[in-house]
């Protein structure tokens, strides 16, 4: 009999969190490929450009003008795919056209005046004013609306068009399907365990430290045993949290730190600005605020398209979009390859 | 008090396949894009190219070489992400780290001899022998393994590395999660309803009329209503039908044809050889054999990535991969753009 080497062997892994199953399949890597290949990320982007929409004096699509920021700086989002005052449907009752109405906001956040800088390349000073914006939206949208999710798409290939950091905020009149499943797997495991999921998970990982990325005295991220994007990553803190606005002092500055280091990680992986979408998760909002919601842990979801270098992604395509993900290393090999990398700072 | 207007206002619409929603705002297509452009599909594909891999009569990776084949050819993918022979995990039983054992097999079809050639462009005699030897394989596959996807990644945009027409058959020892799901979903509503959710859903939208793609006395193809994608199709027959091998000679010749017309439309919505990911669900198969399967309906699902243009995609990122799927038209807003196409074949 064979034993079991996960790096030779086809199998499944659990996601505890959306209830659902990955295949991991490491000898696909093997496989030569000889399809679509990307455009690197661009290199040469000017500190200003007065065609920008984003920098700091410019004016927008809706002819508004930008403050000369030199911070943070939040604004509504000119396109907005949430607007507070939709109207009700109307939906017909029947149960296979059902709709409802959707109310919300959308903001766009600069994370700099700057358009040539990244977060890992800002001062931690810097990184920590993000942070405390994110908190300050979560706790000022979060009073009415029960989901407040800030995301961020990074590079070109992550369908983000703008090269000047920032990211977005969109808040919801409902609980989208993500984080409503996810609060339906926390309920579940907090009932049997009595203990956050999350929290549980990050106290064994750094235990285990098989797929540690980078940790300190309050955070921890690690490429999670579920990953189904080959360099994904889950960040969260190991004090028991519930929302990016609960953190303290400290733990900011801690996560300002942690997130430089990541994202530098990311950098120095294939030389190259590291594409992804990121965002947060935390314990809804809202009506919610008067719930107990024990079973919520914050943490922060790094999805990197990426597979082999800088311009060759992972395709989630055919059989990921009609039967199920599958991932072409293991969670444990990428740790490997991350500790590889050159120097922990590019700056 | 405003009134709803689907194509002013945003809604959510329910998927009863999954469980989930989408929210619809198809106001943001008027935003401008200045983000990533996608190179166009290639337009010269040699009809014979000795390097390639799918010709017949050429050599594989893995040294074998292919028959002078003059129709469809299957053989077993050289880089498979299920082998046969995995052994057991050995899962520590521990909540947050389970794994299972993943066997399976791997097989890649081709649709003809020619690398230039595409389904609607083929003859429907040659699109039936496709659909004959699906039927095939989902039989031989299906007497052990519990599911068989069937599936299709067409052009670079979705991942395939080769021109030539060609899809891949995947059979697991696993109910991955998509199907688990639509299991779940269709059960539900078989219970609830007493008739099969799909076949309900086929009869309301052919009375509706107001999704419908294409149709003949057989099969229907809608963009559904609760489509993710931006040209998503739903094609499935109007009679209950639970696996592709159960369909009839004329059912087949039915299907070839409407395929063919689908397809053709796809092609000259922006005059490209039209990117996609499809794939067929029908009911479980191997130890599912045995059990009732009414509430299952066979169905195809057309995923394809283009928004705006032949070189402008959606891009399904930050908010849609953390919080929920987002659409930029509405689904009647595609029929409209569906129908406004040129021709109703292009050879
Ligand atoms: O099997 P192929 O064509 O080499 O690979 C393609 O389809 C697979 C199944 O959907 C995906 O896992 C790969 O990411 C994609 O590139
Ligand atoms: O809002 P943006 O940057 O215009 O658009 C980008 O992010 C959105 C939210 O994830 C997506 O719906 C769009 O497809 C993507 O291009």
């Amino acid at each position: 009999d064979v034993s079991f080497d996960p790096k030779e062997h086809q199998h499944l892994r659990y996601n505890p969190l959306r209830d659902s199953w990955v295949l991991v399949s490491a000898h696909r890597m093997k496989r030569p490929w000889a399809g679509q290949v990307e455009r690197p990320p661009e290199e040469h982007i000017p500190r200003y450009d007065p065609n920008n929409p984003l920098c700091p004096g410019n004016k927008r699509a809706n002819g508004k003008g930008n403050p000369d920021y030199d911070s943070t700086f939040v604004f509504e989002n000119d396109f907005p795919a949430l607007q507070p005052d939709a109207p009700d449907t109307g939906s017909d009752q029947d149960p296979l056209f059902q709709s409802k109405a959707a109310r919300g906001v959308c903001k766009v956040m600069c994370f700099h005046p700057w358009s040539d800088i990244t977060l890992p390349l800002m001062k931690k000073e810097e990184v920590v004013k993000v942070i405390d914006k994110w908190a300050e939206l979560v706790e000022e949208l979060g009073t009415i609306y029960p989901w407040v999710q800030i995301f961020e798409n990074k590079g070109a290939m992550m369908g983000c068009s703008n090269p000047h950091p920032h990211c977005q905020v969109w808040a919801s009149n409902f609980l989208p399907n993500e984080p409503a499943l996810s609060d339906r797997c926390q309920r579940a495991y907090y009932q049997k365990h009595g203990e956050p999921m999350l929290l549980q998970y990050a106290k064994r990982e750094a235990e285990k430290k098989e797929r540690v990325v980078v940790e300190s005295s309050d955070w921890l991220a690690v490429v999670p045993y579920w990953a189904t994007w080959p360099y994904q990553t889950l960040l969260l803190p190991r004090r028991h949290v519930l929302r990016i606005s609960d953190l303290t002092t400290e733990e900011r500055e801690g996560l300002a730190a942690i997130m430089k280091r990541l994202l530098t990680k990311y950098d120095n992986l294939f030389e190259v600005s590291f594409p992804y979408s990121m965002g947060w998760h935390g314990a809804p909002t809202g009506p919610y605020l008067k719930e107990d919601n024990s079973h919520w842990q914050l943490h922060a979801h790094y999805y990197p398209p990426l597979l082999r270098s800088a311009t060759v992604k992972k395709f989630m395509v055919g059989y990921e979009m009609l039967a199920q993900e599958q991932r072409d290393l293991t969670p444990e090999q990428v740790i490997h390859l991350c500790t590889c990398v050159h120097t922990e700072q590019r700056t």
